[in-house]
């Protein structure tokens, strides 16, 4: 990697949230810039909230920025100055990439669940068809189940504390897939043959399990959105079965994937 | 210099202008912050002019961004966003710089007029005292004059195409630096002991001198704006005769210690 130079003619991208000295954007896709031969660097730039609405339209308006990565606590709110949203962003109403477009409109879309399907598929693992137990419907349990059903999943069973927040993205999946059987949970977990641990659970050493797994075979296919270094007590039930996983690194790099090809694919 | 890794933690510094892609500021301070130990990177942002009421103040909200360098054609828009201005800002109602303090308000200064000062005593020239014959009264011109004023000249002549542009700078020092005689330049230039060319002559190869320097011995002092990597014909007539002199290079790197000073020294 030779040394990163910054010229009048680089071209900008950010990431956006508050707080931001926790990101590790800047960092990665600046090398991703470079390796790809784009002379291009992602800065952090932080955020607050209640500016939001004055800031990121102002954003948009600089000549050289291309693109945008948001975080927390921002993914919602600047869904709302995108021109257009894919397909992910527009059922659940949040983005965490948007790109200039040739013609100066904006596109937005939501990674984190695409991510997660591109990690498993780089395992090797097949998605398709999958009859999934899904624990956690936040931002990101939320982006991973519209991603699955578009990635072609037959159902979702979802486990989640808030039952508002499960119902309405019950709704939303509803709409925007309905060839997708998606529903709360219940006790019976037999025909289950994926089990996705959308939830924090896992986050601190010493957490067990995000709930019941029900019936685990060496088919099952785990997938857990939990960055660590060591197995978490998901993972090790899958590494304790012979099945196929995916952890957080693994939803990190396809998701670095997949933002990259979205913004170099610009139309 | 090690290869510059930017993180969240980063802290920004912009340059803004329209266009954008000639600027060398990015390479430039981004190289003095890394030497300097500090954590900083400082990125080109295009701001279109009819948006720059909006968007100064959203760059000025984010969080991780700690100063602004400011070229054309946006120098006096962006002074009316700080704060508080400096003396050379003051006087000319224009900025190149603005810091964010440790209180959250904004400082802003206009260097130019202070690096072509400190380039001159970089290379061991008398300012203080001199009689001054300046050729130009624009942007880089007025802010020269202010910092020669503010730096002990004892009087300043000026020969400039445009009258109103002239008045309008003889007053502005006159107000804020009345103990230094300032004038438009008549014919007799018997008494010159320093020339400034303030003005583009000198730009092209082929251009000659600004106008007529008077009578010119060897104490003195030439200061040219212009930057030019073989001698101008104004430093060729420093030259020619012996004396001491500085140019656009001494300029632009009295420049850079002037802002970094400022940068770095906030309070």
């Amino acid at each position: 990697m030779s040394a990163l130079t910054i010229t009048g003619k680089t071209r900008l991208f950010c990431i956006v949230g508050d707080p931001i000295v926790q990101v590790r954007s800047p960092q990665v896709y600046t090398e991703q810039f470079a390796a790809a031969g784009i002379d291009a660097v992602l800065v952090p730039m932080q955020v607050p909230a209640d500016r939001c609405a004055e800031i990121i339209p102002a954003l948009m308006a600089l000549g050289n920025l291309d693109g945008l990565l948001v975080t927390a606590p921002l993914k919602a709110r600047v869904a709302a100055f995108a021109d257009r949203l894919g397909p992910t962003a527009s059922c659940i109403g949040a983005v965490n990439a948007l790109r200039r477009e040739a013609d100066g409109s904006w596109t937005g879309d939501m990674f984190d669940g695409e991510g997660f399907v591109r990690g498993l598929l780089a395992k090797g693992a097949r998605v398709r068809g999958r009859r999934v137990l899904q624990f956690g419907a936040g931002g990101a349990g939320s982006a991973i189940a519209c991603a699955l059903a578009n990635a072609g999943v037959q159902s979702i069973r979802i486990v989640n504390p808030d039952p508002r927040q499960t119902q309405s993205l019950i709704a939303s999946l509803a709409k925007a897939f309905p060839e997708c059987d998606v529903q709360a949970a219940s006790d019976d977990r037999s025909d289950i043959d994926m089990i996705v641990n959308a939830s924090p659970v896992g986050m601190r050493s010493g957490d067990g399990l995000p709930g019941d797994p029900g019936a685990v075979t060496s088919d099952t296919l785990f997938g857990d959105v939990v960055l660590s270094s060591t197995p978490t007590a998901f993972i090790q039930a899958a590494l304790d079965h012979g099945c196929r996983w995916a952890d957080g690194r693994d939803m990190h790099s396809g998701q670095i994937d997949a933002i990259m090809n979205f913004f170099v694919a610009r139309t």
